[in-house]
């Protein structure tokens, strides 16, 4: 079982958002994780699909966080990028063979469906009590709030000497 | 995000094999679930890699539990079949680009890698809660016991009748 690579870009991205001022051109993004733009652009056109970031046009356009990085959970994120379904999928194995439980009896998942569901529930119940906040906020405290500033300020000075820039890397 | 679907063959297996008084043959299993002997006996032959069951020779051979159904997870299963490794792989995205983390300041996980972590680790609890005896014991008061009395009953006239039958469908 593997989750998607995607995620773990989605969600630098959306901590290094939470440094930015203003919108940041996917090209800076990418350039910043030295990663191909073409890749980066995938997962950030999964965010904006997701509503978590969206493209500001013009000038001083670029991606921005939709709302509160504290409303935002690494759910949301993971979901974004890798989807909603539970690794587990139920194919039913228990209405098969000669003795099969017949529909009409499996009302209720199996037992197999319902402890995979249960673990599926604890690990989402995981991810949704960590927020981008939340994360941004344990860098700060392992780093020192340097590490922060230091992110804002190298976002900034290109939109202020580049002004015309305007690759906000939108969905095609 | 999606796991083995030979996972759901396995624990379908493991539960079966806790009704049998007698070493299950790997087609006899694979003809009860209506599946693919060979694609059943891939899922036969991780659980005997990782000591969950083993094949025993001889005319009345096949495949037995190693220990009590009590002491197998769920989440020993799961991992026979998909490997023990999280689904999150962190790739120190943290080192890469213009404000890089030096390697030696990342000494620890990052805030992202070990919120993956903490939420794999409840997943992995969930499921070692979880006991392929206490799945028996859900279908047995979802169904009530005449589910594994069947299940005894079919299993074995096939030994009784086929005495020379001893493919246990081991690993090549």
């Amino acid at each position: 079982m593997k989750m998607s690579g995607g995620v773990e870009w989605a969600l630098h991205c959306c901590v290094v958002l939470t440094a930015a001022r203003q919108p940041v051109p996917a090209a800076r993004l990418a350039e910043l994780h030295d990663v191909s733009g073409s890749y980066l652009a995938k997962q950030l056109q999964n965010l904006a699909r997701a509503g978590i970031i969206h493209a500001v046009q013009g000038h001083a356009g670029g991606y921005a966080l939709t709302r509160d990085p504290a409303e935002i959970t690494v759910l949301d994120v993971v979901e974004a990028v890798d989807g909603p379904r539970p690794a587990f999928q139920c194919t039913e194995i228990r209405q098969r063979g000669p003795l099969a439980t017949p529909p009409e009896q499996c009302i209720r998942p199996c037992a197999i469906h319902r402890a995979m569901t249960a673990a599926d529930e604890a690990w989402r119940a995981s991810l949704r009590a960590v927020t981008i906040a939340g994360l941004a906020q344990t860098v700060t405290d392992d780093n020192g709030p340097q590490v922060f500033a230091g992110m804002r300020e190298w976002l900034l000075p290109l939109r202020e000497a580049e002004p015309g820039e305007g690759d906000v890397g939108q969905p095609a």
